[in-house]
């Protein structure tokens, strides 16, 4: 009960409470586990009895009770499609409170908030992005937003102490504060979430009647593009036709490219092997390469400097136990720091293969001291 | 001089020598250089003369000389759009070699070896499954091949003797020969790499001219799904274009689900904040993703087992030299086996999050071990 600051006290919170949490799956319930963990009251609900019992017993709050006092803030973390109406409700219910929300798309909540006449002054929305593959209150955790972006979105409604409310839980759970409107945010999201996420989905669905062969020729490039394709279709589909109207000109502009790229190879088939291949259409294959080279050059590397072009050395390891570790450890008593690293198991061997960037320059150093030290180094 | 095995001594090949090597970039001059390292020789040829003497140099093989035996196998490693006529000459010029070439496309090499009246008797492709995001003879490795799927082509034509030749070469350099035919492997490789690669740069396209604060908004999810789009646009549209006649089918029917999700997404729009959902819309983009989980679900896993659903533990690792070594370290000591590893830089802060999976069931063992250990775990 000693207000002084020691081993064990949690660090001062900005956020002020009671913090009502409306939705204890994996974000509600992380955000609760979070705030308790700096000494904010949080107070749970949601739809499902044993969801939000779930979340009381992992630590992310408590019950409402009788008397409480009213929410200072009430954070609501339902499914995109219902969130809007949840919100409205919200803030009905709660006159006083400062209402967020941390769906992905912002845009057609603030529509039906305004359809339904809601005070848009103690509306603030959020959209954390962080995740998980996981779902529920069993895959919360107090750090799920430690360095994530936590986009900010206000509108002219908002009042500023609103504003500085959500930006406070935002620095709260460890996470960077973005502002954007929700136009920026949901164009955003649809070009560096949303279409990615149709896009691998489509690739992958091209394996489901593949040729086992095929399967067996997967490489990392393959792995790569399809991971995000195993996300959850209902999730997805309420994403998708939320932000259905930044999604379709970004995806129209994809299939415009797509439309030029199969002309160009249907060119290409018809002067197969003739060596008489018609203008343009490696011209048009070309360029949309080095268009994705472009795009990609774009997207920031490591805390959020420019991309950089790391020496990448690839190293042979044995399937066992602490060998990687031993790797690490040795890279660490040459001196050079680890900036990324892959790991990806070879075929039918018990060996592993580790790409391990470093910066530039120093790979040739590095892969030389690995040698030395009995290490095999691939390509 | 010994014949006699012992240290130092190369392990004995199954290919047999002189080995000329026509193309020395980065697959040619790795595979001279494991050749080489099995006591094999080489000789090594290259249109461009620095290439072949930098191969030379590196220890990929040896000039030719006046007086030299004649060639018993010839590796083709040129650029995919001239190997076929390559191989015709070498073919020519060398009666008695088995010759085979290393293209990532097989049947328009076929068709132009046909259409030259080629001896397809002493003709076997090959397309090992390897590669570096680097080219040229520095690049090159003699450990390139090992544990990678080297698909061994030949025709009804090919006569036995030149078949075991380039399996022996395969297996010589550590690959797994897999046997198919060019319409099999041709199809294959457009649904494993090509389609991905076309995919993959139309979603980094969209980039190009996306808002900075999009890009600030980039995951993991992003990174994955656009990292082959980094590919030489000269190599892939030689790639694309020979294989023009087994990527469009693939790419195609990618349009027509693309078609299928902006149909939807349009009725999602119209009926966008009226919560009247047009039939059908929601079940089509459900459909969609639920193709993806299923495609993505055949990608074979570890050592070419099925995919396992790892358990995945989030760590967060102080980003100092060492840190990641010392996770792995109390790893090993607590038992527990790593599966997998992933690396992420959180945004604009000094820590990264490590992504480890392991068996299932051990999650929740490693995750308790850490924590006690001190280590901080994300979601």
């Amino acid at each position: 009960m000693s207000g002084a600051p020691g081993a064990g006290a949690p660090p001062p919170a900005a956020t002020v409470g009671p913090v009502r949490v409306v939705g204890t799956g994996l974000l509600g319930a992380s955000v609760g586990l979070a705030l308790r963990g700096l000494g904010v009251d949080v107070v749970l609900h949601d739809p499902s009895r044993v969801t939000v019992l779930l979340a009381r017993d992992l630590g992310a709050g408590r019950l409402p009770e009788p008397g409480d006092p009213a929410p200072a803030l009430v954070v609501v973390a339902a499914p995109p499609d219902v969130t809007g109406d949840v919100v409205a409700a919200e803030l009905a219910a709660h006159p006083d409170a400062v209402v967020t929300d941390v769906a992905s798309v912002k845009g057609a909540v603030l529509d039906i908030l305004r359809a339904a006449g809601a005070d848009l002054t103690r509306y603030v929305g959020s959209h954390p992005m962080a995740g998980s593959e996981r779902s529920g209150p069993t895959a919360a955790r107090p750090d799920l937003f430690v360095g994530r972006p936590w986009v900010v979105v206000g509108t002219e409604a908002s009042r500023p102490e609103a504003v500085l409310a959500v930006r406070s839980l935002a620095t709260d759970l460890g996470a960077t504060p973005v502002t954007l409107d929700a136009r920026r945010h949901d164009e955003a999201v649809a070009v560096v979430s949303h279409v990615p996420q149709v896009v691998s989905s489509l690739v992958a669905a091209r394996l489901r009647d593949a040729d086992p062969a095929a399967l067996d020729l997967a490489g990392q490039g393959l792995r790569d593009v399809t991971r995000i394709a195993a996300g959850d279709p209902g999730l997805w589909t309420a994403i998708l036709a939320a932000n259905a109207g930044a999604v379709l000109p970004a995806l129209r502009a994809v299939r415009a490219e797509l439309d030029d790229v199969v002309g160009a190879l249907e060119q290409a088939a018809a002067g197969h092997g003739s060596h008489a291949w018609p203008d343009g259409a490696l011209g048009t294959l070309a360029a949309t390469i080095a268009a994705g080279n472009a795009g990609v050059a774009r997207i920031p590397g490591k805390h959020g400097g420019a991309r950089r072009d790391y020496d990448v050395v690839t190293v042979l390891i044995p399937d066992r136990p602490g060998e990687l570790a031993r790797l690490l450890t040795e890279m660490g008593a040459v001196g050079i720091n680890l900036e990324e690293l892959g790991l990806e198991h070879a075929p039918s061997q018990p060996v592993g293969l580790a790409s391990i960037s470093v910066l530039p320059g120093l790979g040739g150093t590095l892969e030389a001291e690995l040698v030395s030290r009995g290490w095999r180094v691939a390509g």
